[in-house]
C-alpha cells in the first residue's frame, strides 16, 4: 500500500478499505506520510466524499491513535455533550451541573478557544481560583463525589485528528462533513462517555450554513457513535444569532449563572434544557418528553444551581459568583451602543459579532494570544426583538480603550434593523438519533 | 491575497484572476508557498479544472519563471517538436535532421528519461563521443552552420514547472489536462522556437488513454501556444503499441538510422514524416500536403541522412553508425522470444513492454539509476502482424543475464495472439491547430 495509491483512488471517487484507512491513520500518527500527500488526499476527500463505513472506520482509528479514557469505573451513566461551535455558546457551564443534578455522570474534558471567544476552559478560568487541570485521581474522585468535573484536555487524545486538523486548517479542507464528523467523534469516543449529545449549530455563526448541511453532519456523527456502540443523539440548532446575550468569558459565566438561577435568555434556557434532558434520556432510557419535564423541574428547583456551586467549589473556584455574578469582576471600560432607530432587530451576523468581541480581547486570533477574561459584548436585544431609537442595543467591555471604536463599527455592521417584525425563528430545528 | 483563499476558490470551482495566478507562480518559484498548500490546490485543480484563460496565463507565468531562450538571432524559421511521451519514441532522432534538411532551424533542447527507456539525450549518448552539452556559443554556432543541434536542457527553464511537477508526481495529480498542458507548454515557450509541433500520444503506453482525452489535451496546448503568439499544431497519434520495432537507447538510434536510410518500420516513418512536414509547413507557411510531399522527397533522397551525419559529427559523435548501426555496439546477452502459436498479434500493452525494457536496463526507475545503453527489446512483429509458431517474436538485449527470465515473462504477459486478423489501427488520429 502506498499513499500515492490512496490519493489516486480517492481522486477517482473510490472508497478505501478498512485496512487502507487503518494504514493511513497509522501513517498520520507516526508522521511517516508527508503533509503534501495528506493535503492532496484531504482535498480529494472534500471533493469526492467518504461513505458512512469509511467515516466510521477512520474515526475509530483516529480515536485509537492515542490515549483512550476508560470511564467505566464511574458506572453506566457517563454522559458527554459537544457543540460544533457557535458565538456565545456557554451551554456546558449550565448543562454540566444540570445533567449531573439529573443523575448523569459528567466527567468531561473541554477545550480552549481559538476565534471569537475562549472555549469552556477559558470561560471557567475567569472564575477566581478555578482549577481546570486536575490529576486523574482528583478528577475521578470528584466525579464520584459530586457527579461532575470539567477539565482541560489532558493526555494525548486522538493525535491523528490533531495532526489532520492542523493541516485542514491551512489548506481550506475544514468544511467537509466526513472530516468534521470524524474529527469531533474521534475525540468524543476517546473521551470515554457512554452517552453523547451533540449540538450541531447551523447559521451565520457556524461552520454549517444551511439546515440540510447541519442535518447531514448530525446524521454522520450519530452513525459513527452508533457504529462504535455509544448512545448518541444530535440536536440541530439555530446559530443565526449569538446564543444568549453575552459574548465573552466572564460575561458568559455570569449569564450561565442567571439561567441556573431560573432567569435569563429564554432561548439559551431552552437549548440547555434540551441538551441536559437528552443526556438524561439517553443515559437512563427515559422518554424525551419525560426527561425534559424532569430537567425543567431540576433547573427551577435550584438543584442545578446547587450542583454548580458544589462543582465550582470542588475545583477551587470562588462560589461567590453563584449568588452575585458581579463577583466575577467588571471590565475597565464599557461603552453602550445606542439603537440607531426604532423598529425590529431583524438580523445579526453571529460570526461578525463574534469578531467584534474578539477585537475587544474576548478571543484569540492566534494560539499565543492572551484572553482578556472581562472583555466582550452584552447584548440588550436579540434578533426578533423590538427596539427603540436611543435605547441601549449592546454594551462593549474591554480593558483596551483603543479598541472600542473599531468594535462598535464592527458590531453595527453586523446588525440590521427594519420597520417590519421578522417573527421568531425556530431554535431547535430537529433531533437526529433515537 | 493568501494561498488559503486560492485553494478555497478553486475547491469551489471558481476561476482565478490573472493576478492571482501570477502571484501563485511567483510563490511557487520563490518557495514561499508551502508544499502542503500547493498539493491541496493541485488536487482541487484536478477535480475542478481550469478554463483556457487560466491555463494560458499560468503557462505564460511558468515560462517566465526562469530563463527564456532567445532564438531570434537564428531567424524566423526556428521550429521545435515535442512528444507527450510513449514507448519506443525515437522520433526526435529522425525529425530533427529531416526538418533541418527541409530548411527549418532546429535549435532544440531535450530531456533525459525517467521510466521505460531513456529520453532523447540518453539515446544520443549511446553514440560514441556524442556531446549532449554545448556552450551557448557552440550551440548557436552549430545551428547557424548546419541548421540543427540537440542538447540536454541547460539553464533554469520554467523552474515553477519543475517544482510543481515534482509535487504532482508524488500526489497523484499528474493527469490533469490543464496541468499537463501548462507543464509542457511552459518549457516549449521558454525554449524559444517560433513554430511548435506536438505529438500527443494516446493509448496503453501514454498518459492519455482515450482519443477524446488526447484531443482535449492537444486543443489545450494549441490554444496556449496561439495565445502566446507561436505557430503551433498538434498531431494526436496512436500509442497502443510501441513506436517502431526498437525499445532501448542504442537500439532506437539504430532504428532511427534505418528510417533515415529509407528503410524500417512504416508506422515510424509515417509519423516522422508527418511531424517534420508540419514543422516545415508552419515555419514556411506551406500547405500541409505540399509539405508532406517535400518531406518524403528529402527523406528518400538521402538529404535527411546527410544532415544526420553532419549533426552527429558536429557534436563529436562517431558517424560510422550512420552507415552501419552495428557500430553502436551489441549487448552482451541476447535472448530470442519465440512466437507461442500461429495467428495474429492482436494486442501489445505498450506500457508493460516498456517496463520489460526497463527491467533489462534500458530505463531508469529512479533519477540515480544508470542506463545500460545497449539494453532493450527489438520486436520482430507489431500489433496487426501475422505470426508463426516458433518464429522470433522479439529479441531481448541486456548486460545483466539474471533479468532475462523476468523480462521475457513480462513481455509475454503484455502481448496477445489470436486466430483472427485484427486489421490495421489508424496511426494518426487527427491534427489540431491551423
Amino acid at each position: 500500500m502506498t499513499m500515492y495509491e490512496l490519493i489516486q483512488a480517492k481522486r477517482r471517487g473510490e472508497a478505501h478499505t478498512d485496512e487502507a484507512l487503518a494504514w493511513l491513520i497509522r501513517g498520520v500518527t507516526d508522521g511517516s506520510i508527508p503533509d503534501y500527500q495528506l493535503s492532496a488526499w484531504l482535498m480529494a476527500v472534500c471533493l469526492r466524499g467518504m461513505n458512512a463505513r469509511e467515516t466510521a472506520t477512520m474515526t475509530a482509528c483516529m480515536a485509537a491513535s492515542g490515549d483512550q479514557i476508560d470511564l467505566s469505573p464511574l458506572g453506566a451513566h457517563t454522559a458527554d455533550k459537544h457543540s460544533t461551535g457557535g458565538v456565545g455558546d456557554k451551554t456546558t457551564l449550565i448543562v454540566a451541573p444540570l445533567a449531573a443534578a439529573l443523575g448523569c455522570t459528567v466527567a468531561k474534558m473541554s477545550g480552549r478557544g481559538l476565534g471569537h471567544t475562549g472555549g469552556t476552559i477559558d470561560k471557567l478560568e475567569s472564575i477566581s481560583g478555578f482549577r481546570t487541570s486536575l490529576s486523574p485521581d482528583e478528577f475521578f474522585a470528584q466525579v464520584e463525589r459530586i457527579g461532575v468535573a470539567v477539565v482541560g484536555q489532558t493526555g494525548n487524545l486522538a493525535p491523528a485528528d490533531k495532526k489532520l486538523y492542523a493541516l485542514r486548517d491551512v489548506t481550506a479542507t475544514v468544511d467537509s462533513i466526513p472530516l468534521i464528523a470524524s474529527s469531533v467523534m474521534s475525540k468524543k469516543l476517546a473521551a470515554g462517555a457512554q452517552s453523547i449529545v451533540l449540538d450541531v449549530k447551523v447559521g451565520s455563526g457556524a461552520f454549517m450554513k444551511t439546515r440540510e448541511e447541519g442535518k447531514a453532519l448530525a446524521r454522520a456523527m450519530v452513525e459513527i457513535g452508533q457504529n462504535c456502540g455509544r448512545k448518541i443523539r444530535a440536536l440541530v440548532t439555530n446559530m443565526d444569532v449569538p446564543l444568549g446575550y453575552a459574548i465573552g468569558n466572564a460575561l458568559e459565566v455570569a449569564e450561565a449563572i442567571e439561567i441556573l438561577q431560573g432567569r435569563g435568555c429564554p432561548a439559551l434556557r431552552e437549548i440547555c434544557l434540551a441538551l441536559a434532558a437528552n443526556m438524561y434520556s439517553l443515559s437512563f432510557d427515559v422518554p424525551a418528553d419525560e426527561a425534559l419535564a424532569k430537567a425543567t423541574t431540576v433547573l427551577d428547583s435550584g438543584e442545578a444551581l446547587a450542583k454548580f456551586r458544589a462543582w465550582i467549589a470542588a475545583q477551587g473556584g470562588d462560589v461567590a459568583c453563584a449568588d452575585d455574578p458581579a463577583a466575577l469582576g467588571t471590565a475597565k471600560y464599557a461603552k453602550v451602543i445606542e439603537t440607531p432607530h426604532t423598529g425590529w432587530l431583524v438580523h445579526m451576523d453571529a460570526e461578525r459579532i463574534g469578531r467584534a468581541a474578539m477585537l475587544l480581547g474576548a478571543g484569540r486570533a492566534t494560539q499565543d494570544d492572551v484572553i482578556d477574561p472581562l472583555a466582550g459584548i452584552r447584548l440588550a436585544a436579540r434578533t426578533g426583538d423590538a427596539v427603540t431609537a436611543g435605547a441601549p442595543l449592546a454594551t462593549l467591555y474591554t480593558s483596551d480603550k483603543t479598541k472600542l471604536a473599531e468594535a462598535e463599527a464592527a458590531f453595527l455592521a453586523a446588525v440590521e434593523l427594519s420597520n417590519t417584525d421578522p417573527g421568531i425563528a425556530p431554535l431547535i430545528y430537529c433531533t437526529v438519533g433515537n
